[in-house]
């Protein structure tokens, strides 16, 4: 049975795991969760996932929430196809993988949500963005990317030299960051801007950036 | 050579980590790290971790931070060694934990990190409690613990009937909550109170209880 995924082609943590089927060549059903209509809060997707949230994976008789759980477990079961993202067969090289992926979760990701709700989500929901928000997580971000900055200058991927699943964790939030005016905080720094262009020039990537569009122009 | 922990025995992430070697059997070394000081804010330190942040751990030529990553490089690096905390015999247990443990890292930390600092850090710091920060955060924390209740109703911990890395994360944070009077959101339910008596009744926990704290009592 192929890879069941049910989500949305403009979320996020959908395109994260979409990201990785890609980088992986697996074949996979993405079976349309809608939102508007609030099918994520209603009990038969609550039984999948109690936190009421896409993405959820169901692989034979395994039922999986939470992005990056489900891009480590594909990443890890399907370790021999497509592109390897967890360096399984170098020891440091995986460590280094699993330290920049907690990176992602801990420092960037916290900051870099709230400037993309407010930027692009809170439009939609009838608000003005919040300039309070937006700078105070900006700073973070900034110092954050600072970390990036010196980082890539050495490597040309944050666990080293290699594409893995640290870097594509980064991918959806920071397309939708790019978007609005706080794109400059890639765009200063010089081989932050390099790695971003390599990483969303690839093409499991790309396949999915039209789908990108809670912006809605 | 044996595992070189930088890191302070009161701290929660240093504890996450020594929780783990104390799972695994594994012999160590903690090298303390003079917070108070700024020592990991200098550039000898920094050059181990570029964050400024206690735990870093060194093991050979590998030199590693986040405390979860370090966590789970130990867990697999030993997985034959101590207490199997991350079911690598059973691909669909072994999922569960990796489920679980995104929900501690991105549903239970950012809401119970805020509460504990209000409660024990700020006046350590001349600082009073900011009730509001406290109230907004036990409210999701609240949220987080009725999923959890009903998890537990139905399996022993987190993953499944079994202790894994998944239940080991929340320990440090929760035991600095327990202290507080916040622990009502633990005590209040029946299912989350058993299992926090059980997961932090552990000998490998027990160990380092006497070290945590940063509560001046």
């Amino acid at each position: 049975m192929a890879l069941k995924l049910y989500g949305a082609a403009m979320s996020t943590c959908t395109c994260r795991v979409l990201t990785c089927f890609h980088e992986k060549s697996l074949d996979f059903e993405l079976v349309p969760v809608d939102l508007y209509a609030g099918e994520q809060k209603q009990p038969p997707f609550l039984a999948k996932n109690p936190f009421g949230q896409i993405p959820v994976l169901e692989d034979d008789d395994i039922t999986l929430f939470e992005s990056r759980a489900i891009t480590s477990y594909v990443a890890e079961k399907f370790k021999g196809t497509g592109y390897d993202l967890i360096r399984h067969e170098n020891l440091k090289e995986a460590a280094m993988v699993k330290v920049w992926t907690e990176v992602e979760s801990h420092r960037y990701n916290p900051a870099i949500v709230p400037i993309v709700f407010q930027f692009l989500v809170a439009p939609l929901q009838g608000n003005s963005p919040d300039q309070t928000i937006i700078d105070a997580n900006l700073e973070k971000l900034a110092k954050v990317l600072d970390i990036y900055e010196a980082r890539l200058s050495s490597t040309k991927y944050l666990a080293g030299d290699f594409y893995s699943l640290a870097d594509l964790h980064h991918l959806p939030y920071t397309f939708y960051l790019m978007k609005t005016p706080a794109a400059s905080v890639v765009n200063e720094r010089p081989h932050v801007k390099a790695w971003w262009e390599d990483i969303s020039s690839r093409p499991a990537f790309k396949k999915l950036t039209e789908g990108m569009n809670y912006v809605r122009k």
